[in-house]
């Protein structure tokens, strides 16, 4: 029974990450940890779905009381906190899953990305990029594992078959990603408040958000040149779910069930991605509260348009870290997850 | 041409506030103002649907500045702010038409639902209670009108037939109001964010809200004794309207037709009540948008049920505002609200 | 390994049902069915989210049929449906959990609320009512079960307590329900198409829902004396959910912790009850994908106001068909529903 | 006084229209009629929201009736009901604005867009294609109406200033379109079912929506060659409104400021097209309930990213057709639409 402390558990992806760890056969949470905490609340104070399951005392996060009870944290916290407190559990032995973007780039490019120096520049070059389906030989020995980011991972996967095949030029990749809610986390914001998100939709930081960096960084290693992705991110009125329609060109004639064929083989055995049948695409209710990614498309002349659908929560954050720690513990990959 | 000042205008009253005003035939909107103002932002920044059609900048609330442009101000402030600035408005001689709750009780009944004492006491018994199918009389005389709280209007409109008449037994009086998430302001709350008001729906504040003072103080005056009437708020996952479910107790038996007929008499000439008729019941999609409060009722034995239905900002706010403003003005009682 | 039948695959509780099922660890589910079957399709074509999962193929009902590989079958059919294929998979030796109304109500009560003659007289006696926290004892030796309506449900777990303990007057009670559109079932209307329900609400049936016969008939059973409640149902702009703002009268002063005390007392060692502490009320967010029932309290004057929420999908449908087959089949009561 | 006759009022459209002319200060609205009309009822009782405003008998279809009271007639019908009965109008001598896309196309592309033989072949060529933007001249003197599309609109007037002014290659046009559910019309379906429609996105007929033989029409008179744009319609779980991010090819280096020159130079003096200033971006919350189309834009390396916001119900249908209305009539272009 491998002793889990989920240090950030006030978030939605710290919620989610509760629920998928009681519900797995071989762990037990040990200690649930927030940022700062005035008063003493239980975890099933905060979120009263965990009422009479969890009812652990969520307390500030402190590292040395962690690693007592502790022999692999989850870090759900927000970006730029991630790098104050991972060293601490790394110097104490403990394997690390962190959900931030903090170990996703290099410093040069987290710079540019996220405005600030990196505070942890020693630990970088140890942390594994955790998407199973394309790095699962080095998640296995990962002990600082940073886990991908909700659009790179709908988008990334979207791609990767047709990029590493070479059947789309990379340089003309658009992705239009749809996100509900929950992406932009859980805080007190006019901006996310109720009648401002709902019976609206817009479009943000176009081609400026700060995933760009690890879509363009991922998928230039995939295609093994450098690639520059336009990315478009939307806010939609729903509370979970991603959606990324993807326009891609295609470098020779093929006609979709050809390109089908190409990513049938590329996730063949893995659980986690489903293709869908030509003329059938993915919808965001058939994701929502699971881990699966679910990819779609079609050729239309030389364009190839794919969907690809994950929850934002699970495969996009909560979902496949577990899954990541699933591979990095020898569990089953799909425990707790199905 | 009356001028106006809109008072905290960058809050949801006072966004449909200046809709309806930019609309009516008789005035002009010579300033609008808010409560602090860090940078100089026009009104069109802050609500992208007036750009265009107006323009003015937004600056801090400065009461010399707008009675030199107004003969009437708004106030659509925060409970405990009107009643500073008020006084300084009706010293320079201007109507003032005051959304929030400050001069909706007296001085101990403020103390005891808003839980401080009130600044500007002297002015508690020249406000009028701007309920127009209640007090138009009063209103027409009115240089400082309190403008209802949304819940008590949607409960009083719906009670006051059968109160009036001594139909009902006042002692039994339960109202289980629903109301929209804009009931609560625009402003930042984890607890007003999508993800949490979203399939999400609670009760809060069960017998205990504030308006509570407000919905006995109006329903013992109507029926000459004192009333305690049970009042359960629920927030739904919906941005605009207020439905109220009341419960009350005939003294005698009555059908609904003879029920119905109360009301029709009641409210006959009043423009902005709608009766229906026996069979047919009022939804919040039939009332959001306008100045309307739609009620329909059913006898069923001793119970009368009646569905009492207004749009929380329009009939609950900034539209009977403009009602109370024409009646004040002599203007045509629906002008600017049809 | 018990053998299973989804027969009524394709509804909101289908779904669920088979949901839960994948995950319970003694039941295999053998076969899908529907009502009608114009193609072929798998049940993983219409609802995607169980490609790969199961991906039977979801036939036209066949008692016969399916009779040959289920031990138990689960009826997940509209009213009126399910008394036509009952009375072949009990004649066959197989057990039945009916989800419909079919069988909660006497063949006099039945007509008078569901406006037809009943057409399988013989097996009304035969079936129990399945709310486990009341009717246990009898659920473990049930061959027909009847699964409680989802109003039932929420209304009669919020009363049952006070009720059987004479703390209230069973001549005064009040029922406020709001509810998810799942509620209504999964099919073509235009009053269920988005645009009408979102942004809505609405109270529907006033006090003459097909679920009053059921209510009174158990709130009756429970007090002894015969229980006309008022109901009053309301369709509310989410997916699932059911919360019921319950009024009641107390017939002697007691304080709102002594009446939780009653309520804690009936409800322990029950898994599927959660009693909220003085001060706190529960929410649908708590009880959405949970086969929870969750229930908070106040006491003001002689009003006793309860709220009590449930999943009206789970613990109002599919979950508590699971949890009345755990019983039936002696699993742990809460197998695959946590 | 205009007399005008709504042809089809029972749809969202149909809804939006009498709304927009009851304000109207130079029409008349003396007619309402559906498609079928089994009982009698006013236009008050199937749009509750008219009571008291417009309670005209909603009548079945009668050319020849509604020709006795009519100058004008507004046809909001579905697709291939137009063309049924705007001749008989036409014969009669009335002004006729279609709704619906039977004028908007060739006979031959009518036949590949929406699989029948058109059977009003003849008055296809009478027919003008309503975007007051561009097509002001011809509108002026039309007698049949044709009335652009919901997503045409917004992907047209979005894209139409750089492709006359040739500033983009023609050959590269994506538009990726999301859409409110009211877009889909009002109607019983499974798939515009609330629960089906909330907490769900999906893309739908990728590159093969009817729309887009108007769309690439269009797009090729503009810019004088033959354009074949990609296009791709998802559905939101909003009740209106079309964000349109449209993904543009610049032939030579140019910078926002730049593009947007030729933007407001493109639309100066048109009252319902509002261009945002570079670092803005429209939302669908400022569209709603107006007839404008929002524009912004933002160059990123060589593509040129433009969203484009309208409310499908106006600016994309009923608001466009009184615009249009306006022009033919010689009203105020703005008169009911501000």
């Amino acid at each position: 029974m491998i002793k889990i402390g989920v240090v950030g558990a006030t978030g939605y992806a710290g919620e989610e990450l509760i629920k998928i760890l009681l519900r797995h056969p071989g762990v037990k949470i040990t200690d649930v940890s927030r940022y700062s905490a005035d008063k003493e609340e239980s975890i099933s104070d905060i979120f009263p779905a965990f009422k009479g399951r969890i009812d652990l005392p969520c307390k500030k996060i402190d590292a040395e009381r962690i690693s007592k009870n502790a022999d692999l944290v989850f870090l759900a916290l927000p970006h730029k906190a991630s790098m104050d407190v991972a060293p601490e559990f790394l110097k104490a032995g403990k394997m690390v899953v962190d959900l931030s973007a903090d170990y996703r780039l290099s410093a040069e490019d987290y710079k540019t990305w996220y405005g600030v120096d990196h505070r942890d520049k020693g630990n970088i070059p140890v942390a594994v990029y955790g998407m199973p389906e394309l790095y699962s030989a080095s998640i296995k020995n990962a002990k600082l594992l940073s886990n991908p980011g909700c659009y790179p991972t709908s988008i990334i996967l979207g791609i990767a078959p047709v990029l590493r095949s070479k059947a789309i030029d990379p340089a003309h990749i658009i992705a239009d990603s749809k996100s509900g809610a929950s992406g932009a986390g859980r805080k007190a914001d006019v901006a996310l408040s109720f009648c401002e998100v709902n019976e609206n939709l817009k479009a943000y930081k176009v081609n400026e958000h700060q995933h760009k960096g690890e879509i363009n960084k991922i998928l230039s290693e995939i295609s093994g040149v450098s690639v520059d992705a336009v990315f478009t991110p939307h806010l939609i009125p729903m509370n979970r779910g991603i959606l990324s329609t993807i326009y891609l060109r295609l470098k020779e004639k093929m006609d979709t069930a050809a390109v089908l064929g190409i990513y049938n083989e590329f996730y063949k055995g893995k659980p986690f991605v489903r293709i869908f049948k030509e003329g059938v695409l993915p919808q965001i209710r058939g994701v929502v509260n699971t881990n699966y990614c679910d990819i779609g498309l079609k050729v239309t002349g030389s364009t190839l348009v794919v969907i690809s659908c994950i929850d934002n929560l699970l495969k996009g954050a909560a979902g496949q870290a577990v899954q990541n720690m699933n591979i990095m513990c020898a569990f089953n990959e799909t425990d707790g997850l199905l």
